[in-house]
């Protein structure tokens, strides 16, 4: 569909929606592919592990992939690579912690061999096919994050990825806004960038301004203090290591991705360690609790994770006890909540303090304020907008701020998933947009977990299930064997003898008012009678499953 | 346990967790139910309607029970009323309004005849047995809530309800903190205070604050206004009637617990409505967009909610059009985010501006703030303080609040469920814990869920179930019909005939391995072989089901 001097736009994740960043730029001889990212099921997704994009759009232009580009090294957008890869080898480019981060991940997957792992560095030019990327370091929430600026045939585009200004950062991971301008002089058609805290009004905080906190909850605690964050939180990471060593402790690491992230980083040299780091608790030798930091997984309060079982008191070397002093350096993600408070109620429990979102300055987003993302646009001045990473309400709040800084109001766009744009002699123009779904994947199951799958869980997870099943005599139509009633996650059964009575003596009846030649309808009747019964006696609505055999 | 002179507060709900708040209160000779609320299930809690507390403890003492006192009529403090007053016949107290919620709640459950309503007024004095129930008002998020000044045996004790101080209210609906001063100028044995906010600094905001944000929103609103809102919070409701009126706007009404409690305000002469009233929106006539306000139930983005429904765009009269203003005037109650960002966006896709928390004084919460807190605490000077209403950290800061302004650290007694304390002598113990757990409300099954059920539910929804049958002969141990498989919320079985034909195979060697005597065995088998399988190869870990039938 690209034709001479255009270039195509198609979001195959992220846009409208946050997490499973992805979309393809494709020139009339060129595809790329900006991230790969999956996304954490929502409350709905029952049972599923993850959920990717639809590669097939990218599959069916296989030929034109020129490399996949990537922005940074969260989830949300290199963590579908292991399914991409699988269907498409080629070169993957990005800096060196990000694809430090993905070659670990490649290599769990076995797919190392399908890809070549091209490091790049700050400020370098990649050519692909027509289109050249011009690395820009940007500052967030993980190190050696990158933005984008696209030199293609249609013009100049830039791509912010996730970011923030942060003016005062840690070991100067600061965003190179200078490059960006520089690129941006002679004019950029358009400009994609990070909606994620449009609502926020002001400047995010710098990750200086942790310090201070930090500072205080050292300088204050009498026992233990026990630290998480997000695992990939490199710089944050950092300050834990130098404020311990400050105050004299030392850390022991609990959780396997931070132990996985700190080798990575430590190898890659983005780490200065100066005190003892124990990244096995049980290397760790008895240490006076006032020289002790325990630095763990579970800011979100998963259950697997090492602070959630710390909190269970299901750790196997770890538990709370009075005195300790637990930092929660992370935001609660929505639909954490729960999680998270019912964790920081059990370490309360056990006599711990427990400082978390509430506590000012204990976390720093990684994402630009509008302040901020008002000077990414006008610095960049584009012609065209298109706000990315939000959901539909942020990527509304976003066009209205580009506006306000310039953009015309017509040449603000909004897409979601599977609508393609294309550039094109100056004009921007929506395309028909494609049939797109989420692939759910579930165990080693890719897309096979479907609406039907879904429908069926999220009734057998709230009502439960019913099987009843007979041998039937074909000839004389006469029950050789049963009715047998099974049920699982529908009633504690023996309350209810009575109840599964009455159900069989329903099918019994059944049997009577309907013939040998249909079974197919006795089926039926049987599901729709005990269901209706069930919902009358006990207005409960499980699954009915009637499985009959004739002999 | 309760001897002469002394009190013993035991509480079954409530303490250490939000909702659910029932207390009993029990001398020698006479017992007081304090509030009888359900609790909203949480995520775990598969399938359940309400989570109600176990009344066993008070039905062990039923003749002993002179009554049921009510702090104001919040589902959490009245909705356990219709399973409590099946079991137990006696008069319920409470302020005009509560007792009408109540009132409507027991004719629904057909049980008006099982108790005695019995209306108060704002400090009159209730003699319940060796106990007496002084009446004061106080403002929350409802009106007509009551805390309690207490004579007993044991001395004066202080309950403050669900409270907070605020000094400009609408309609007077003010705390009257000058009763409670005078009931404790001769000294308060115990307080026990409201926990909620005891985190956030300051005090809350006024219900006139809010008034502000409404003259913003009505002025700018060019189309539509749709207004939705607690369904009780009839102060709330008040001022959208007053400022649709002073803005020429007629209302309609959806939402069936907002009409019943419409209705039920206007009767006892609690709303004045200076403006057209429908309430149902199929009433309300062809009108002009700028002259319309739909006020709608769905605060929490409920799936049947109006608001929802109009949001998917499936409720039969009402829907969202480029223009419309929604005010969403409440907070958003943790584990109810994703829903509700999910309407939000859904809203904004469809052309309306939304307005929600985050945009400044849309909502005040009912609960007081730490320096209304303090206020209380001061006012009321007692010597023993419990924290009620609040997670277990609510509870800690709470009582570190109590010692600041001057109860003895000793003084300061956390309670969880269960755990009953006495008050004799001036002195406040805890009794021996009892054992207590949840009740969970499933259709008509009341506590017949517990654990089993609810772990057979997760597995289900998670992983869904496969049920496996084949009839045998039991003389020569041969298959004469099956096995059979039949799948639920497993697999898109379409993919899979080649794993579910491994899975016969797996059935049948483990027939011919296993002699007929033992059935038990080959079921057992034929489930951990079949699980071991399917992790192998989906890494799924479906509940499987064999059933077999000897012929």
């Amino acid at each position: 569909m690209s034709q001479e001097g255009s270039l195509t736009l198609t979001p195959l994740g992220g846009m409208g929606e946050i997490g499973m960043n992805c979309t393809m730029w494709s020139t009339e001889t060129t595809t790329v592919i900006v991230d790969c990212g999956l996304m954490f099921p929502h409350d709905y997704h029952l049972g599923v592990d993850v959920v990717i994009p639809q590669f097939e759009h990218i599959l069916n232009q296989k030929d034109k992939v020129k490399g996949i580009v990537l922005t940074h090294g969260h989830e949300d957008h290199i963590g579908a690579l292991p399914w991409l890869i699988r269907w498409l080898s080629v070169p993957i480019y990005g800096s060196r912690f990000t694809l430090a981060l993905v070659e670990s991940k490649l290599r769990e997957a076995d797919l190392l061999n399908r890809t070549k792992l091209i490091p790049v560095a700050p400020r370098e030019r990649v050519e692909l096919g027509d289109m050249t990327f011009n690395f820009f370091p940007v500052c967030h929430s993980i190190i050696e994050g990158y933005g984008f600026g696209v030199e293609t045939p249609a013009g100049k585009i830039v791509h912010t990825g996730d970011f923030k200004l942060d003016n005062t950062p840690l070991d100067n991971h600061r965003t190179d806004l200078e490059a960006f301008r520089a690129f941006s002089e002679d004019g950029v058609e358009l400009l994609l960038s990070d909606s994620t805290n449009v609502e926020r009004e002001g400047f995010s905080l710098s990750e200086r301004d942790i310090k201070s906190a930090f500072e205080e909850l050292f300088a204050n605690a009498k026992g233990r203090i026990i630290v998480t964050l997000f695992s990939s939180h490199i710089q944050r990471i950092q300050q834990v290591l130098d404020i311990s060593a400050r105050y004299g402790r030392k850390i022991a690491v609990s959780g396997r991705s931070l132990v996985k992230n700190i080798e990575i980083a430590n190898e890659l040299g983005f780490l200065r360690i100066r005190t003892p780091l124990y990244m096995d608790t049980r290397e760790m030798p008895e240490l006076p609790d006032e020289e002790t930091v325990l630095l763990v997984t579970g800011s979100q309060g998963e259950p697997l994770s090492a602070l959630s079982r710390i909190a269970r008191g299901e750790h196997k070397h770890l538990a709370i006890k009075e005195g300790d002093t637990v930092v929660m350096s992370s935001r609660v993600i929505p639909g954490n909540t729960l999680a998270i408070t019912r964790m920081i109620n059990d370490m309360y429990r056990m006599g711990a303090e427990v400082y978390y979102e509430s506590f000012r300055n204990i976390h720093a987003s990684g994402h630009a304020y509008r302040e901020e993302l008002s000077e990414m646009l006008q610095s960049v001045s584009p012609k065209f907008f298109i706000p990315i990473h939000g959901e539909y309400r942020h990527l509304v709040k976003h066009c209205r701020l580009a506006h306000q800084c310039g953009v015309e109001k017509d040449n603000t766009f909004i897409i979601e998933d599977g609508q393609p744009v294309t550039l094109c002699n100056g004009a921007l123009t929506r395309e028909a947009p494609l049939e797109m779904e989420e692939i759910l994947v579930d165990g080693k199951g890719v897309g096979d977990v479907g609406l039907t799958v879904l429908k069926e869980r999220q009734i057998l997870g709230g009502e439960g299930m019913v099987v009843v099943f007979m041998v039937l005599d074909e000839q004389i139509w006469e029950i050789l064997h049963g009715p047998t009633i099974v049920s699982k996650g529908f009633i504690f059964e023996a309350h209810y003898d009575h109840v599964l009575e009455d159900a069989k003596c329903i099918i019994l009846e059944l049997l009577e008012n309907i013939g040998p030649e249909d079974i197919e309808l006795l089926q039926d009747r049987i599901r729709s009678s005990l269901r209706r019964f069930f919902r009358k006696v006990l207005e409960r609505d499980p699954v009915v499953v009637p499985v009959i055999t004739m002999v």
